[in-house]
């Protein structure tokens, strides 16, 4: 629980925005994989700041340090453990923050909460600068999903209102969708894209910011992942998925289209492949019937909110005297966090179906049906 | 995990639609709570089949039968088991079942994860009756919550597209909100109510069916609730929500909305009220901030899709032949599942937030502030 | 936690002694495997009171009733749901035992934790009773694992200080260990069982009671089970062990025996076997190196003390009063325990094993060597 | 699990002897709590090598370092992750060793595991080292249980047999007590400290090594700690005793002696002290009944075994040529670590006290009976 997360691949977050470190233990990894670090320096860059103009411009080296658990790169079966050193850790300015908590921060619920023994600086343990060793540990986990074939694809669905163009989620798709990570706006319909890089600059421009939707695919995923009830894939993706700052909503599937369609037409009819597999002619389900995968794409969308900070006047209080205050937020800070968000939504979800391939049956029966997977 | 879920209040589900019963342990419960058993058996009412004319008429006797745990009606700190005795268990007519799978339906996956194993009789595990032990977990837990003043009110958001008013979540608007359960129709607005009645007879009559959206509203939470990261209320929320059939899509506060907002738009401010607590002038963060309760009402939405049982032709495959196959699902099923899934929403939220509970600090230090609960 | 157990294959269990019915449900059981329910009640019946001149005579009819889970007595995947019922709830001559605790129970423990509440009657859930339900489901865990040629033997190994002989683990062995579960009093040498069952008679002609040391030994696993630090196969099955009521110590290998040796005398050597696997000349370590399995028998000793209910009389308390109070124990007592913990020892060991077998590493590597197991 | 413990405070360690780095990551620490580092550090001190002259002479500078959860050294509420350096990293002279198991440790399951992937330098994350960041986080585990009134004492108990006098575990004791921490030969009866020093000093000279046995009282629980079956405090401890290397029995109260009593002579009688509380005349039951504490001390012991790592030849096997072949461990090694682990056995019951502390009962009902704690 809390800053914890996995059943069999098991991982703990802890650091401060401004601490010495921010890092993750890793426990559960099986012996034996190699880590390509070239691989995951690429992946955790798509997460850092400073990759295009809608994200500040400090300047964050984010090389994470592996303390314990690889050898040569090498996963041993012991936890591994990695750190990133916090560059910037000077205490000043923030006694004010400490005293008018931000608007659509967490700076108000953390003073309730730890009654004033918080780290109020950049955020503390709620800064969105822990998504960096929940990439750490997602990064490896999707490299180990290549592997079996399992490829996780995030993009920017939608920015401010403007939507981008629904990817046709098949394997036809594929080389598209690899594409995207490489792209400095991760989006698969670039069109759309400059119209939703035009919304984020208007923001910038206006001292505002804007939120948007990314959506996430899995490919690759074997049939019958997933447990009733309390261990479906949608409940374990959503308790990752929330995990990331900002997130406000989750849907799988056509989520909340489906309330507004009939049965007749939100149920996808299934068929015989030619490769004798069962798919279904559409996936409105998002690749899952019962929370347990049918082998097609795994689609869901999470609705991220505008960066809350902005360099506004915004209505606050002052804690220390019971007063109304108001506050601008200052330094620099992302217009949009979306695009930043794209790599960590692959990290979370890579990391949840890690956990979840651990949780297959085995076959008690010789001589007799093998199970599902 | 699987079908068990909680940290300090854990219940463990079991049963299949056919069985010989379906049933729950609850482990933690406190010792000495005296369980309204009337109240219970109102709450587990509002979930029962037939209680409008959109049920189906299937008569189901769903009066829990308390095993253990209980010595009077009142809690002994031991576990506490109850069962409900399924009623209807025949096992006829469902060969072909097993063998072609309903679209929208768990049989499909079901059948490639366990096998041919499974109990296909009714959707089995996977049956929206295995919500009827969720409603005694949590019908407990509403109790017990009501103690400490936490208040949970679910209703009806809309049906098929049809939106109902958005209720004004003050403590004026609190009796109005206790009103909703004593309907027949809960919803917060009977005006909109009646369209969306409308648009599931509509549905029943073209042996179709219709989805809708269910929102939550806590009332009574103390700030501070919640922890970072991966215990989140959101992530706790959902991992329980998803636990409940044809759920789709969860949002928190205003949700995909916010994703449409500039940050000026969507920030909450902060004032002091005239008793001196903290407040919002807005709550479209839905009473959360970094995950952790702000003492405003906690909102959120879940999407439920439409019954995908519908009396309609529908395309399949007969798993034995590895043949195309037509299918109309035979049988009463309800045009729409969203009304009984009102007191289920309530259920998972109790037992969520009444676990949440228990995850408050300790004090260590004399003399010093006090932690935020 | 509490009367939950297990990662993987998750029981929870409930009753009190004199509840309407004690029972289980066990979350995460593979699909496919038939029950055999003969063998079942066999196991059942080890357990079962009446068995030998030396267990009460009270009558129980212990026959689990399944009520969930199975399809025709095969697992369906679903969890599974079994109950026993009481026949003896009557709530007579109850009231003086809540206010005098008997010496050596959980009573007074009890009603300092549940303040009153606690189910008295019996000892309620710290009745010995509820390991009935544990048999239901390490039963079963049995037959999961003697599919795999995994088998579990638990012997009286001493009563009262009278020791029996240590038995050659070796396959040799195999056909006299399992003759052990046929035996009313179930020991390896028949006779010290002899001696140690005089000490029986002798404890119950006095009114009073003995215990003893069960040693449990394990065929058949394979090597490289268990996880270092807090998931060594140690720590995992004293964590069950310590689930049986009156269970004091337990002790792998040679135990606390290790502690009076030299490291020369203590260390198993390596040496190859002609089948070609590593094997110990010796089994000092008890079939475990830093708590993973070796491949030689896995042997450890569990300690259980005298019943502490006596018919003597005894210094308490009359909690009423705050006043001294002597207090006899009436109704017909085991004057022994052991000989029905044999089989308690067996299920709680196959459960955990049952859910250690789920941990294994998967190969993530093609054409690299293979993970151990 | 793995590497990982604890419900509500939970740690997860990773590290090898030989990796850059050993830490610890603490979750759910309450915040506002002021870390006495000195103090801290004094207690790590009494688990660094080269404290007496039966440990080994290898510099360790075993300062921990905190990269998050702390500011000024008070506890923030976000996890605390603190580690410490390894300065012996070289990678020299360890093929022998992955290629020749050393007897009593876990090379070769480690093998057998991890597929020759393990970190077999120094024993790797089976390395007694890990007991440092275990130390770290039980160091501030006993700090915050000292807040509360609770204390815990461990000594060592017996060397090679050699037994030291009974504590009488009541207050008049405590002094005493806690002067054994101070003592470079942890022990009650030091004239018996002489006798077991003479046994590890025997071993030394030839080139042997012996274990012992650790007891642990604490002092100051409330009565009513713990929950039945599971969650008792006996399968708690183990959980976490086992945790430690060379642990190879663990008994609470007179733990196998009980075995060897009459049920007369094993209870303990209950009585009113002066002060109004219930207590025992006796304490043979160790502080528990029904796995919940009494409120008298609670005392164990742990057995620990001789350290395998001996400057003698001995019979193992060479994996790559599947030869026998002979073994003499070089390398300074303690003859005796049980000194050692003294600090380590208060540190897992303080982490194990301090995490049941949290499973406490709120109280539901005004004006009713208040639960236990």
């Amino acid at each position: 629980m809390s800053s914890t997360f996995g059943t069999h691949i098991r991982i703990s977050v802890a650091g401060q925005s401004h601490a010495d470190a921010i890092g993750v233990i890793i426990d559960g990894l099986p012996a034996g994989f190699p880590v390509d670090m070239e691989a995951l320096s690429a992946f955790m860059g798509r997460r850092a700041p400073g990759q295009n103009r809608f994200s500040t411009t400090r300047k964050e080296a984010d090389a994470p340090e592996f303390l314990a658990g690889l050898l040569e790169n090498v996963t041993t079966g012991a936890p591994v453990m990695a750190v990133i050193r916090n560059t910037n850790t000077r205490s000043s300015d923030y006694d004010n923050l400490r005293d008018v908590p931000r608007p659509g921060h967490a700076d108000l619920t953390a003073e309730l909460k730890y009654g004033g023994f918080q780290d109020v600086r950049g955020g503390g343990h709620f800064s969105g600068r822990l998504t960096a060793p929940l990439c750490i540990a997602g990064g490896i986990a999707l490299q180990m999903l290549a592997e079996k074939g399992i490829e996780i694809f995030s993009h920017i669905r939608a920015i401010h209102g403007v939507e981008g163009e629904v990817p046709d989620y098949t394997p036809l798709s594929l080389p598209a969708l690899r594409a995207i990570a490489q792209k400095p706006f991760p989006v698969w319909d670039d069109g759309q894209g400059e119209k939703m890089q035009a919304e984020i600059d208007r923001a910038r421009q206006n001292a505002d910011s804007v939120g948007g939707i990314i959506e996430t695919a899995v490919f690759g995923l074997p049939a019958g992942l997933g447990t009733p009830m309390f261990s479906r894939m949608e409940g374990r993706l959503s308790a990752a998925v929330f995990g990331v700052p900002a997130v406000r909503g989750i849907a799988f599937g056509n989520g909340f289209d489906a309330a507004e369609l009939y049965g007749s037409e939100n149920n996808d009819s299934f068929y015989y492949d030619t490769d004798g597999t069962v798919k279904t002619r559409t996936n409105r389900c998002g690749g899952t019937l019962g929370g347990i995968t049918t082998g097609m794409p795994l689609v869901f969308r999470a609705a991220i909110k505008p960066t809350p900070s902005i360099g506004r006047e915004q209505e606050s209080i002052r804690l220390s005297k019971k007063t109304a205050e108001t506050l601008i937020v200052t330094g620099r800070h992302d217009p949009c966090i979306v695009p930043r968000a794209v790599p960590v939504m692959e990290a979370v979800t890579a990391l949840t179906v890690l956990d979840a391939l651990y949780d297959h049956d085995m076959n008690w029966k010789k001589g007799e049906k093998e199970n599902g997977k």
